[in-house]
């Protein structure tokens, strides 16, 4: 196998010749977990300049300095898929941030429903596990943590051209690939509810929408989870970059 | 919300006014996390007879038995689609397991490959978790789990009219959606291999067997159980019970 470069999402601007920090967790896992050196390889990106590879100037225990050699991918912005979740319960959550950002998910947000349990929804934790799983799949940008909001009041903002894809489970409606061919849309959000599901008010104000598509993902039923990566791949396969 | 009735998945058959008892650890889980009693209603399957409502006739710390009052669902068999995988590591297998479940997969199939770093393969926890998946998920079947096999020796024997997608990172493949509208086979299974992929040998082997699709899952690298849910996600979309 190809000796692995480690990857890392930095805030810096990159360019030519220029030496960037790293943050103090990041010199670490160069040196203690990659155990690299000075002159070792790392590529780095911030979703806006694209990838680039730097050597390592100077690392010690507290401290990593790049210099920048090469672009070696240019910025490019992936399909413009968000996902809008009730926060579930730890443990799954970290799971689907982590699959929402390898299938691509350019925009995450936290709704909160009338079920929704979970309390308190660390942001910082689910940006840091969008950003390590940015950096294993080679994507060239981070997704955007957005802060909870509450599902009515994003609704009510909603731009009516981005189609919400939701499952459903209560009636017959139509499957993924069906309403892609029929609405093969370059924008596109896909909503999951939290444990316990939508209320019936919500289901019914939901399904009022005119950008709001039901969509059945067989017969059985599907955890919210699995649910959003179910529509999230197929999306991706119809209508997105794959 | 409508009352829950715990699901259960037991081996005896299913039939009218016939009385079954269920395992200790089912008794426990209905007496002592669910707080049921006598008369109290269970749902149970056996993957052949349908979905039978039954009474709790006795139920104490270790036993419990129950009467069949009606079938209230006819036996189905879902899409003919199987999985294929170097086992991973624990936590992320039992993930795996639980969505290829929810996703209707009818075969969890362990291969063993030339990367393959996980020794043993517990079957019976592999099981314990399609079960615990499939009673959640509505299923009227459990996944069968098979005896892991070398993936040479399963290629030998393999029916050439079930296609095996396998997603491909290294070449320009074709989508899902579109060898799915090519060849919507009503049986097929998804491939994927162990942390740190397929041997360059192994891969070779792969590609040159006319029943083995590569595909392409976009410009990011997915991790191969991410990868097993979007392909089972689109070919269920497309040529399965979706």
């Amino acid at each position: 196998m190809a000796k692995y470069i480690p990857r890392l999402y930095c805030l810096d601007d990159l360019k030519e010749t220029v030496t960037i920090d790293l943050a103090e967790q990041q010199a670490h896992y160069l040196r203690s977990v990659m155990r690299l050196k000075v002159e070792n390889s790392v590529l780095v990106f911030n979703g806006r300049d694209g990838e680039w590879l730097a050597h390592i100037v100077v690392i010690d225990r507290k401290h990593c300095k790049l210099l920048l050699i090469k672009q070696t991918r240019p910025q490019m912005k992936g399909a413009d898929i968000w996902l809008l979740f009730g926060p579930i319960k730890h443990g799954r959550i970290e799971y689907l941030i982590e699959k929402a950002t390898e299938l691509g998910v350019r925009r995450l947000y936290p709704v909160i429903t009338d079920h929704t349990q979970v309390s308190r929804i660390k942001l910082d934790r689910l940006h840091a596990h969008a950003v390590e799983a940015a950096e294993q799949s080679e994507r060239l940008d981070v997704p955007q943590v957005k802060q909870p909001i509450k599902l009515g009041d994003l609704l009510k903002t909603w731009n009516p051209e981005r189609l919400i894809f939701m499952g459903d489970e209560r009636c017959n409606a139509p499957s993924m690939h069906y309403v892609c061919q029929q609405n093969p849309s370059k924008s596109a959000a896909v909503l999951i509810g939290p444990e316990g599901g939508f209320s019936d008010q919500e289901f019914k104000h939901l399904k009022a929408l005119s950008f709001v598509q039901p969509v059945s993902l067989g017969p059985r039923i599907l955890r919210a989870d699995t649910a959003a990566l179910a529509m999230l791949s197929c999306w991706q396969s119809f209508c997105g970059d794959w």
